[in-house]
């Protein structure tokens, strides 16, 4: 039940018109003001929702609720479109009695449109009016936030008397810094903000930011993390870290899975580093290459095509020493193919996921990348006029 | 007639057996001893002909021939593949009377194998003693280069007396600092030796730097550019300059065209960076992203991606002063969709070329990119087991 499993939460979902004959707007609501991290894209071309929560969450970490719309991204739409996410704010607010700084906003689709106000400012009203704690409430409100999504994505955890829920949407575009992903979690632990906001960090770091689709970085890219403390417990920290961390792997889990024409799920796993930023940035460097992501969809071992994106990464490293294996199977050693058994490794990897090593042999920085193959499909797909 | 239109050049193409059935190993040798210059990829894990060749550069700028096979990259081959690139220059020496010194090494294909010497020498002995400088011969050595390229791709340009031609390969995977592209170009005109380097480096940058396909650089790339003399004329800089650079975007062009799978060529002009080397940067932002370059497929007028794509830039841009123009007609401006006719100019793209603009106006700095479309045939093509 995602969102709504943490006691203090209601959501719902509405049809509000904005995708024909589908759920396009979400509301998250907390019974009182609760504590609330987030985190959002680095994308210079922010949305009109990520510079208004944004700033929302710089003037103060205790909110009420969030709006989300799909359908819309409510991008690249000037100051018409900050004045439409504040009427969003403004909107929420008025139905469940607070301040419109105390409402975040997100919205995900296409770029360009301005919003069709005419339907989304009855869409959140409906929407307010229909707040629910059940399962399905919490169903229909991660219906309504996806896109091109085939399913919602919901993940739960519950530990000693307080529960961590979430709910997100992704599919394509996905990568580091969250590109076109939106997530939402709660918890009823009570939890102080600074540690949340650390928690929180960590969690997106090994989790969303670790996904890695086509290199493609979002204008509207949000995690938000509200903590109601309605479980009265205060947690173990570390457990409370490792809660928040799996929900937000299980939910990237999902949105690899479901990634826009992928066939296949590929883990990247770097070692030998000279530190875990740059392990990660050699992990992306693999991940961005087209030729290796269509190694990947065609079952190749193609070690030659990781090598020389390696060579391209802005880590300085030295080739002579860079081991890369296959399903656990080193293929390249000492500057050269190593010696294996190519028919079976090529046989283990003819259909479904599989996962690449790639031991740098510098230092001790380690990173996980998770990945998918390119496929024909996914140029069809992103081909198609908007 | 290309590499060998300027005097003082002699060429030959031979089918070694490195691809059955196929021309694959290319010689080009001067008379005496000539003023060359070549640049390198900038690709960490440079394949052993690259190694070798940069080395020799670096030793003396003056050589006698190239010894070029396709078939093989002779990269991520370790010591035995730094041998066998030495044995190629070697023979190629012996054969045509001058030190190994003199002579440089360039191979492209696959990634991985090693070198088979047992064809590759008897190849080259073969191909020096089938030196010519006919049409027929240049025409052998421009096929004898090509990997996956649909036809040879050979350049010439006269001028007052003397000329300047070339041929290179290059087909998908080209990029930026040239991924897997080797280009030979000739002249007889009397250039002195830094001034050539610096025309070179001008002509590269304009040209083959310009060419941004997928992303990957190679472990191969190479443009050499060799000098003879022979017309006993010294040209004006300027015109000479203009001549080179005319020829490297000849060659640029036609690899653009015959790019794997590529069904358009789309050219993004940037202009209004904080400078030259920003506007590039920009650009190839651009000419990188999945997405942007899976519209062009679909001759979709998506400029939401191409502003998602440049908020995503290392170069601080303002989102409400960008101008993205598509075929010459504004799309967006001032933070938001422009008014313009949208059926029309879908109608004008629906298929073919077409070009971009994107006007940063924070600057004068300026860059001209060629990329093509990602298409399903390129994933296809890209996917098969090598």
């Amino acid at each position: 039940m995602s969102v709504t499993a943490a006691k203090g939460f209601r959501a719902a979902g509405v049809a509000a018109g904005i995708k024909p004959g589908a759920l396009d707007i979400a509301v998250l609501v907390a019974d009182q003001p609760v504590t609330t991290t987030a985190v959002f894209t680095q994308n210079q071309a922010a949305a009109a929702p990520v510079i208004l929560s944004r700033e929302s969450v710089l003037r103060s970490a205790s909110k009420r609720g969030i709006v989300i719309n799909s359908g819309c991204a409510n991008a690249g739409t000037g100051t018409r479109g900050l004045a439409n996410g504040r009427t969003m704010t403004e909107t929420l607010a008025n139905e469940i009695g607070c301040e419109p700084g105390d409402v975040l906003v997100c919205s995900t689709g296409a770029i360009g449109p301005q919003l069709p106000m005419e339907l989304v400012v009855p869409g959140i009203e409906s929407a307010a009016s229909q707040l629910g704690a059940s399962v399905e409430s919490a169903a229909r409100a991660a219906t309504a936030i996806l896109t091109t999504d085939s399913e919602p994505k919901q993940a739960v955890l519950e530990s000693g008397g307080w529960v961590v829920g979430g709910m997100s949407k992704g599919a394509g575009m996905v990568r580091p810094n969250m590109a076109t992903m939106l997530a939402f979690i709660t918890t009823d632990a009570i939890v102080e903000q600074g540690f949340l906001q650390d928690v929180v960090r960590a969690a997106v770091d090994a989790s969303f930011n670790s996904l890695n689709i086509d290199g493609c970085e979002s204008t509207n890219d949000t995690v938000v993390v509200m903590a109601s403390g309605a479980s009265g417990v205060a947690p173990d920290p570390i457990r409370f870290a490792r809660a928040v961390e799996e929900v937000c792997r299980d939910l990237t889990s999902r949105m690899a899975r479901d990634a826009e024409g992928a066939s296949r799920v590929v883990t990247i796993d770097v070692t030998g580093a000279p530190d875990d930023a740059q392990a990660r940035a050699v992990g992306r460097t693999v991940a961005d290459s087209a030729l290796v992501r269509s190694s990947f969809y065609g079952g190749d071992v193609n070690w030659g095509r990781i090598l020389g994106a390696l060579g391209t990464s802005s880590v300085t490293i030295d080739p002579e020493s860079v081991v890369i294996g296959y399903q656990g199977v080193v293929v390249f050693n000492g500057g050269m193919r190593a010696s294996y058994e190519e028919t079976a490794l090529l046989e283990s990897i003819e259909t479904g996921d599989f996962a690449i090593t790639i031991d740098l042999n510098i230092g001790s920085g380690a990173a996980h990348i998770i990945t998918t193959d390119l496929t024909p499909e996914y140029v069809v797909f992103n081909g198609e006029r908007s």
